[in-house]
């Protein structure tokens, strides 16, 4: 199963290098693949498949710290070659920046406010987290192996809005216009152009008489032109008789939203994502995992002898202190709060995790009284390409359709944006409101609750995903530094993905296997 | 709510035509609506908005012949006005054509073989209706009244293949093609075309020299052309480097599926489907008025007194027959089913029935041992278009992502295609394996199991959806005949859909409502 879903990335140059992979590892096992390519980092961010180890006879005692999701990862592959594992994870639930904020759910940012979430019953949004591109096959393996069901989720539809400011952005300015539109006038307009060219030999297509025949009836029916005269005629589907004009569309620069194929984060279409929100997927890896997974435990330091690593770490609900101990230990806690522990690295090691950074990221989920997006405007899902309103990614949820209240993801951008970093949560929120409110006149009339998660003031992650290190630290963070491994998302090629978490945590556990196997 | 979810049409004229009679509902009422326009069938195929009945201190006694989605509704609304309604359903569960087959579902077909549907438990497929418009506000807000979960429904996606097998279409004939190549190429090509002519001024494009010069930009941008050479440089989301020839593809005549909008039965995005089946709305209304419906009760013949409609029924539990008796009768069964019951209707209507007809249509669906079309190609949902198969719509789950098994739609085209209707099912399964094998080699070896519904031969349906009969036909079966009352989707100007038997119903239920209301 993993070997042929492997096989459906869409870009020509990964299924390749992957099928070079699958071939290498029907003959030789995983040793032999990752023989083949050297090490992790030099593959790129191809995605990798899922190596297939074999329990060796040897084992050993692990400590894995943070209960995200290479944490998580980590803990279950290890635990299924025979390990003694345990994961130690600050908060009261696993999952990290995979978080689902429900109901009760709370936290304190750090230096300030204390929000306490009071969306209705069966409301969510993920913090976090949010789709799986149908490409990211460890994932996917996982939510299988696991039994976490799956839903679309909907990254763009022809029914969003695109919106523009900035008055030198021409006469669409201030209109919200639908990318239906666009796409539509866009493609009637060029469509026009070329038939009217073609028709009046204007231009030397190298084609036959028959087939610029076929190509003028391609271009009528593609681009709706009337089949007489070669003008575009707006679709019913386009929703509005009105034209924009060429010249608006291309000042406004909506044209930057079309293209041949769909494009958009994550990938081509599907993008997934787990019914129920993105922590179910460390919720099942807890639940099939339970005794392995040691919750409010915050790690205070790492310390390591020649045969043991030692962790400090205090319990969050108690305050009282403790230590544990193991052969080895894998660093799953985010890179920002690695470097706020008391470890002992190796002066390359050290330099390289101090060469990390992360995003600012920060995302607030508005709960509505009523799904307008859907009753009043025929939005189901995607976004609202909103550039000059500073909102980054507003998104319209991909679940729940037409039933009664729904949480729009208002704000997905740097936690800096309009200084929104330094301003109480009320004044957040009143910006979402506001910017939000220029498309969406509905916005405030409907509002309900919010809940603000800026991640870099989020206890126990200090920062949202981290930035891909340079291929130097990248090459040192995946060494052991003594007995301790770093398997966290953060020092790999795909940081801001579920995918690269879990590869990260492959690439620990590959590590240490090989070396215990070894002896 | 009604009344701003009718508001999101995508087509401008029946905007205008619902907002007038939503303005008018607002000031005057269901009668008032229904007197400005004369009558139903005059609005053409316009959604209808759920009319707002009152009550009017007057009822009668009703009985609804069929189950099915029509005679459930006309059921459901009467009883809300205080009626005394009784639905009488031949089969052992409602649903008519919204038929969702399951393990242990039966049929014999009408002078021939029995079949008894052994899918695995979970496994479903809709036999009859599958897909609903988001601008089908009529079942939609019934689904929301009666809390049935909806999800998406994949009309097409990128990932989908196109297949021509005829030798005269050209060197793709007999070659599986992504819909993504398809669109890439084409744009590709066109917007090559274009650039270049417009960069060396062979065109005279009405545009400033700026505009101009945004117009390259955008077409090297959606096209995917080279920035210095403007040629097509097929991108990586296309899935491979090879290009195919601009008069290959024309030739083969898949320009035909590729528009500057997305277009498909059913309309724009989103299509929905209830989560466990379309069956599963007739369900949630026979759950909501148990007590009002009567299963396995077969109608032999409806009388008329002056003051009193009289239906002889046959027990085909028991064999023994009896008769119900009610002031008024709507027969909500298809007129296919009609044409075959002892039933004295005047002149004028017996010729409108006689003259309407219906769609021949069949489906099967395959049970596969494995999801081999997402595990191996990366298709999730949408469709295998395959004129020259014979297959119809060959189809895709758009549910259980990433599962094990899984139903295809292997066949959805009229039951008469290669004359399937005359074979034995064993042979018609052959035919979709060995049609649908040239495109996916991997039938044959995972197929498990298959159930096959060929309309024609279903007891109590005699055929799929009707066909909309002719204007002056339409308005005969508007009229009440006596006592009795036609409401089946058939009657109607959208027979094939939900929201055509939903529109039905209304006016049947409107024009009793009011003739009982006017004492």
């Amino acid at each position: 199963m993993t070997d042929s879903r492997t096989m459906f990335s869409t870009a020509p140059s990964l299924m390749t290098r992957r099928q070079l992979l699958h071939r290498l590892g029907l003959v030789g096992g995983s040793s032999l693949v990752m023989g083949t390519m050297g090490a992790w980092d030099l593959m790129g961010d191809a995605r990798q498949p899922r190596p297939a180890w074999q329990r060796s006879g040897r084992q050993a005692s692990v400590i894995i710290l943070g209960g995200g999701l290479s944490g998580l990862v980590a803990g279950w592959e290890l635990g299924k070659l025979g390990y003694d594992c345990q994961i130690l994870e600050a908060r009261e639930s696993v999952g990290g920046l995979c978080w689902t904020v429900r109901r009760g759910d709370s936290h304190t940012e750090v230096g300030g406010e204390r929000q306490v979430c009071d969306f209705d019953e069966g409301q969510y949004f993920n913090a976090g987290a949010w789709r799986i591109p149908h490409a990211d096959t460890g994932v996917l393996d996982y939510c299988a192996e696991l039994g976490v069901p799956l839903e679309l989720f909907v990254n763009s539809t022809d029914a969003n809005f695109l919106y523009e400011e900035d008055p030198e952005r021409g006469p669409l300015a201030g209109r919200r216009v639908r990318l239906r539109e666009v796409k539509a006038d866009l493609w009637g307009s060029i469509t026009e152009l070329l038939a009217k060219a073609v028709d009046q030999g204007q231009l030397d297509v190298p084609l036959t008489p028959e087939d610029r025949e076929r190509l003028v009836t391609f271009l009528v029916q593609a681009g709706y032109l009337d089949s007489v005269d070669y003008v575009y005629r707006p679709p019913e589907l386009r929703g509005s008789e009105e034209r924009y004009d060429l010249s608006a569309l291309l000042t406004a620069g909506f044209g930057a939203r079309v293209r041949s194929l769909y494009a958009n984060t994550g990938g081509p279409d599907p993008v997934f994502q787990p019914i129920g929100g993105m922590q179910q997927i460390p919720l099942a890896f807890h639940r099939a995992m339970e005794e392995r997974v040691v919750l409010g435990t915050e790690v205070l330091s790492i310390r390591q002898t020649e045969s043991q690593v030692r962790v400090a770490y205090r319990n969050v609900r108690t305050g009282g202190v403790g230590e544990a101990t193991a052969e080895y230990c894998i660093c799953c806690l985010p890179m920002a709060v690695l470097k706020t522990i008391d470890v002992e690295l190796s002066p390359e090691m050290a330099e390289a995790v101090a060469s990390t950074s992360h995003s600012d990221s920060a995302k607030m989920g508005l709960q509505m009284k009523r799904r307008f997006w859907e009753e009043d405007d025929g939005i189901f899902g995607g976004h609202l390409f909103n550039r000059s309103l500073g909102l980054g990614e507003f998104s319209y949820p991909s679940n729940g359709y037409l039933t009664e209240k729904g949480i729009l993801l208002g704000f997905y951008a740097g936690g800096s944006t309009a200084e929104l970093d330094q301003k109480p949560i009320r004044e957040r929120i009143e910006y979402v409101l506001t910017q939000a409110g220029k498309v969406h006149p509905q916005m405030r009339a409907e509002f309900d609750t919010a809940y603000a998660v800026w991640w870099e003031k989020v206890p126990y992650s200090l920062g949202a995903y981290g930035r891909s290190p340079e291929e130097g630290a990248r090459a040192q963070l995946a060494q052991a530094d003594g007995r301790l491994y770093l398997g966290s998302a953060g020092t790999g090629t795909r940081p801001a993905w579920l995918q690269g978490a879990i590869e990260s945590a492959w690439q620990s556990v590959d590590s240490l296997h090989r070396r215990v196997s070894a002896g």
